[in-house]
């Protein structure tokens, strides 16, 4: 006689599966709801509590702690034979349990002492008692393995490479779950938890990391990183982290825009009436660079944009959706990878450095106080280059400079180790007249110089957060120049 | 009477902690290893099995799985007192326990069949049980924490705080050990697991993230991020991330070094006979820059680096070791934070993405295999600048285009979206001449552009990656121009 005992809150699929035990000659234990269900559906099952002659107790929180059980789930066949028949412990040959919900709970806002009773004790323990013992025991603890058991039951078994896979979904479950529990209780009186434990899931090898001698991995099950290509060879490490780069950009805007990301940086930004309008002036920034670039576009690809994009090399292109026949254009670049904008962003930044790691959260609804300093108010066309080359600066290498002008951007300076650098380099970069253009910078001017330079190029509005002791000094220079300044308060550092 | 259950693998402290209990008028339960080792310092103490009436059977797998020690545990004190009469279950008060050393055996190269032995059951089903119904009962998993053990059996007991401490302290060790487990398990067919888990302790919250309004925390317990500075303001996010990108950097010199980080980038880099002359050298390449910088040296810093230091305004320096006169001459500037060079580096770096992360690992023993694709060989001078430049460029933000001549850099281009663009910055913004300077590029030239930009400055010697389809025509334009080229096979992309 083979044993079963199936302890489930997720009742998924539960009876069908114990049909199939049944259909198979399994003797099935049970306990609490489960056991209610499976009875409410015919099926002749044992209660724990009669197997083991001790009484479930304390509303549910004792029932399988038991060595009757546990021994049944922990005893070496072959080895532990003589001291299970002494001791009356039927080997249990298959074990489903799957956890009280304290993840879902959590969220709910539940006092601490209602929440506690979704810590599961009793589920915990036997799953990882069978998956230690996987030599002899199958332990499944997701619905979407139950075909497999089935599959399994009613053929030859189980094989040990069967009980293996599923013995590490228990341990990755119970590490995940105790994670979710720690990371609650630690929350509880600081945002960022003492013990911050993470899990991340469906990893799957890259060909190889930021260059082919690194080894690498992505893992993910939503976002950017858990999605498959719908088109094109398949994406790779600097693949995700610029996609990445460019729909953070890209979540800027409502209006329709375009983003091309080159190294982590932007290298073309543009909104227009039209996405192919915006496209085109995205990439007319700066063309060079925009060879080979990571495209993020924020309204459906039609034929006209997917023309666009197969005329030129394009390493991956990102939007939330394509017509059909942007999608059949697209083929004709068949190592073009094509994804899907994902809606939601995500909330924690982890990144580790030597001996650990940063964390970090950015507010979802930051006001930006924008205040005019100058003698001059920037006009309505100022006002709207000077929002645009903002939020580019927002995800530029810093220090960032940018020059935009109505609905495109004009040049951009990143990743300088100092500021008025990265102006010169906006201006020489700049394929276009800067006349009348605005400018952005990601922190304070610590100098005019800046401002002197920008100024010089063309430049008549300039935005940044202000707050250096020498603020007097460039708005003197801002009213000498004519240049419309804006201070917001606010830095955008971004490493 | 108050009842108290003890086991343990690591026996630190167990002896002293029990004869406190004993005097504080506990019953002490035990088993296996611990029971002995109490009963031999004279202990009394009762053994689980003599207290449950069950066995402990199959070498010790099942032990203390039993209603009446779980009953124990997770009974709550004025709910379930009768059903615990009932059946002759005692209140445990205090759980001391802490786990087979799984982590620990893992690295240890033992079979499968005899490292799941390692994989403890009973403990944390015990440890769970007592967290969870952490109201009533104190469990301890720390020996550390024994002496608030002491404090409270002695005094008046532990408070809801100190069990609400101790029972968080669990969740966050079940949760890393079966992240061990399941990532042992995750690895055995696949060098990066398809389930990940990672744990960071010793969290901090910073006074922001990488801008104002961004809320950070640090975590880990080595390392850079472990540490506390010897003096001077705390780390911010910023600080954390540059220390780590110039400490990654400096990690390349055996010779006598210095390097200066500004924005996450190298704005200086140079090593020297002195450690003297390697700093200053490495500040002249961009005076501006290093003002704020970050300064990472690989000599104990003496008084006349420390001098140097407090002349101007550092944000942090980081060495092995200082002089007591040094420390003593840094006290000027209060503000400038002191760290300890680590001497481990990390084996895997995590990187969110939208969705997901990605993980990366950088092989320790990379051999690059340089070889002169020019007429002209390099000479041992520019050999050495060459050697120089690949250094910094594997460090600075791509593209990246390094110019070096002998024992310094004289140029830093960093961060562009196409790699002429670079070579202009770094000639651009260099303080130097450039005449006979070599340059290094982390990936290959696509084109013989940013050669002839090079040698148009006065570069005589170019390594790169090599690898372009127009290889040859990058080799033509280097001839032409008596340029020694070398291709070393590895690029160095850095984003």
């Amino acid at each position: 006689m083979k044993y079963a005992l199936l302890s489930v809150w997720d009742k998924t699929g539960i009876i069908e599966l114990a049909q199939t035990l049944k259909a198979a000659n399994f003797k099935i234990l049970s306990s609490g709801g489960t056991a209610k269900t499976l009875r409410e559906a015919g099926l002749d099952i044992t209660e724990v509590s009669d197997y083991t002659g001790a009484p479930e107790m304390m509303d549910g929180r004792v029932k399988t702690l038991h060595p009757k059980i546990h021994g049944g789930l922990l005893g070496r066949r072959g080895i532990d034979d003589a001291v299970m028949e002494e001791h009356g412990i039927s080997g249990i040959d298959l074990l489903v349990v799957n956890l009280y919900p304290f993840e879902e709970m959590s969220g709910k806002d539940l006092p601490l002492n209602e929440l506690v009773e979704y810590i599961d004790i009793g589920g915990p323990a036997m799953i990882r008692a069978a998956a230690k013992n996987f030599k002899d025991v199958a332990v499944v603890i997701d619905p979407k393995d139950y075909d497999m058991v089935k599959e399994a039951v009613r053929g030859e078994g189980f094989t040990e490479k069967d009980r293996l896979y599923l013995a590490k979904k228990v341990f990755a479950r119970t590490a995940s779950y105790d994670a979710a529990i720690a990371n609650y209780f630690y929350s509880i009186d600081s945002e960022f938890p003492e013990v911050y434990t993470v899990q991340f899931r469906n990893g799957r090898t890259l060909r190889y990391g930021e260059n082919p001698h690194q080894k690498a991995a992505v893992y993910g099950e939503t976002g950017i990183a858990g999605q498959t290509t719908l088109q094109g060879k398949e994406m790779s490490y600097n693949n995700y982290l610029d996609v990445d780069a460019a729909v953070s950009l890209l979540r800027e805007f409502e209006e329709t825009a375009s983003v091309i990301v080159k190294h982590n940086n932007p290298c073309g930004v543009a909104t227009g009436e039209k996405l192919l309008d915006a496209y085109l002036s995205a990439r007319d920034v700066d063309p060079v660079s925009a060879y080979g670039g990571i495209v993020a576009l924020n309204r459906e690809v039609g034929a006209d944009v997917a023309e666009e994009l197969a005329s030129t090399f394009i390493e991956v292109v990102i939007a939330p959706s394509y017509t059909d026949e942007a999608l059949k254009i697209m083929t004709r670049k068949e190592n073009m990878r094509v994804l899907v904008l994902p809606e939601e962003e995500p909330e924690v930044s982890v990144r580790t450095i030597d001996g650990g790691a940063l964390l970090q959260k950015t507010p979802k609804d930051l006001t930006e106080n924008w205040q005019v300093v100058t003698e001059r108010e920037p006009t309505a066309e100022e006002m709207e280059s000077m929002k645009l080359a903002m939020k580019v600066c927002k995800h530029t290498k810093s220090n960032a400079i940018i020059f935009a002008k109505g609905k495109s951007v004009l040049g951009i300076g990143a990743g300088q180790m100092n500021r008025v650098n990265s102006a010169q380099i906006a201006v020489m970069k700049s394929n276009f007249p800067l006349e009348g253009s605005a400018v952005a910078s990601d922190a304070f001017l610590p100098f005019a110089d800046t401002l002197e330079e920008a100024a010089k190029a063309g430049a008549t509005a300039l935005l940044q957060p202000g707050g250096s002791i020498r603020d007097q000094e460039v708005i003197d220079a801002a009213n000498r120049l004519n240049v419309a300044m804006v201070f917001t308060g606010i830095r955008y550092f971004r490493h």
